[in-house]
């Protein structure tokens, strides 16, 4: 267990201001106080410093955390899986904010390693090649999260992405539908959009439907970005009758531009998809979505930093996380034509 | 400029793991290239290290920031605002969470101090007084966010929860309510919460309403507790023609617990919010809420944090955030009775 100053405090019977003040040797302490408090000191062996002479001496028990935003539930409850699994290990965790920019992830990363942190988590959705490379020159434990990064020896946790979308389109073929859109990420998105995209494929391809061109639209991940192409679906020609959406985002925001233009969500549009965001179940219809856990994503990585940090040898280098369909209410089962 | 090992790479024409091998002394480098390398790092200056050996000399640059928890759109902006002015100014941010822990908020807070971060913002709704003994007696600069710390030396920025809360509640008042319940945080909360239900009763009593006991529930401020709150409400009596709630997340589950057993928003019952998150405008009808400017929050506690840091005089120690009504669709006109 940690002694901090509180206890010091408790234990010497005096404030904390005073424990500090004997500490930082503040003459205004009356000298019977002082030596009561220095006892408690010794007896604890107490260090206010110990970290920064640790750093030192090499042996500290800090993890550190490297995520592009933290606007983001599937990151946010990753970071709580990592946090609830360091603690129960005795790590500290520490997490820092690229903004997505690949510069100031290069920055945070040196900054970790020059904190002599004993592992890293890195999610980076556009990390670069030089990285990977710093990664691997470095010799410090690291793990990535939520990009599969097979075709390096780097470990990595992820969702199997293309499998899920593969499903969920699937899904939407068995319910009757043959007229399936897809809002996707950026096609330069090296991470999940791609992979999501590419599951979509599959499904097509698999139920011998062809892959139309004019009902895949590129976009950011965002509600806006969903509401966009949602705009542009409906001023280009007839409506799809569902639509497969790489984020739960971009998904409510088109549901919500149809619903506003006076079209009947699901009976003339279905909805798909993906990530199972708090507001996926909240709004009106709710919405039928890829759920995994992100807080597994987390945990699981947390747990291998720590084997790789310790020495011990891992069981694999690349997991998945498993995923389920979640039906709602934004699918409508059509009858045979 | 901050000198990278990638710079370094770039100016010896090699690779980063090249130079990596250089700076760890390894032999497999060629005697030729490792002085190139060598020629470059003394001409740069660049040092892998740089930061535990600063930390001796006690002189990074670096902010922490302590939160209880990421899975809050309001703290997210927040960092944002925090991120962005401090990379301004040349200060590196790192972030703990303390899950609402108070044992885990001073170790945090101490692990801050021992890592001698120039400065450290706070954000804990929570925060005991054990803790801001320590802020006092630490001599560290320090600036607490979203918690209205007048009542201490210690400086703040803050929404006026109070004001607002009271504006919010007039406006309900002006539009011919009478009835107006209150889904407010539990009582004990000496942050947002308490403060938001000042206003309300203030709101009453500026309008010689009497406060009524049974129309103000106690919860957590999760979309859950406002479904639990609304519950109680619904099979309490008669409905109220309004409800205010403490967070635009309570409003969210109370509107829709309604709407599911068959009441009309804002027909029969109108809502108000209070953050004006994201989801607020999504779901449907839109929220009316308070807004403010969360990132602003970080942004002016991040600049007068650095102000403090750097020893120059700040034009104030507590600061308030503007804020402003935002009427969307949930609020119905109510005839005169």
């Amino acid at each position: 267990m940690k002694i901090t100053i509180k206890d010091v405090a408790r234990m010497a019977n005096v404030s904390i201001s005073t424990v500090s003040r004997v500490i930082n040797n503040s003459q205004t302490v009356n000298s019977e106080i002082r030596k009561r408090v220095l006892d408690v000191l010794e007896a604890t062996q107490f260090r206010p410093n110990a970290i920064a002479r640790t750093l030192v001496k090499n042996n500290t028990s800090l993890i550190g955390v490297l995520l592009p935003e933290i606007k983001n539930n599937v990151l946010d409850d990753m970071v709580e899986g990592i946090n609830q699994v360091a603690h129960l290990y005795g790590f500290d965790v520490m997490i820092a904010l690229s903004g997505g920019n690949p510069d100031s992830e290069m920055h945070y990363y040196n900054l970790f390693r020059e904190m002599q942190a004993s592992g890293i988590i890195i999610s980076a959705s556009g990390i670069r090649d030089s990285l990977f490379e710093l990664i691997e020159a470095a010799g410090i434990p690291c793990i990535l999260v939520g990009r599969d990064s097979r075709e390096q020896s780097i470990p990595s946790v992820h969702v199997d992405n293309t499998s899920a979308a593969f499903e969920a389109v699937t899904y939407l073929i068995q319910q009757g539908h043959r007229d399936i859109a897809m809002l996707r990420g950026a096609a330069g998105d090296i991470s999940a959009g791609n992979q999501r995209f590419l599951g979509y494929e599959q499904a097509l391809k698999a139920a011998q439907l062809p892959l139309r061109p004019e009902l895949v639209l590129e976009s950011g991940l965002s509600v806006e970005d969903g509401t966009t192409s949602m705009r542009k679906l409906y001023l280009s020609g007839p409506l799809p009758s569902a639509v497969f959406c790489a984020t739960d985002r971009m998904a409510i925001g088109a549901m919500n531009f149809l619903t506003e233009n006076g079209v009947k969500v699901p009976e003339q549009v279905s909805f798909f998809g993906f990530d199972d965001i708090d507001m996926a179940a909240i709004i009106r219809p709710k919405l039928s979505t890829v759920r995994y856990s992100a807080s597994e994503l987390g945990m699981v990585a947390a747990r291998n930093l720590i084997k790789l940090i310790k020495g011990e040898e891992l069981a694999a280098v690349h997991w998945s996380i498993s995923h389920q369909l979640e039906i709602r209410d934004s699918i409508a089962r059509l009858v045979k034509r």
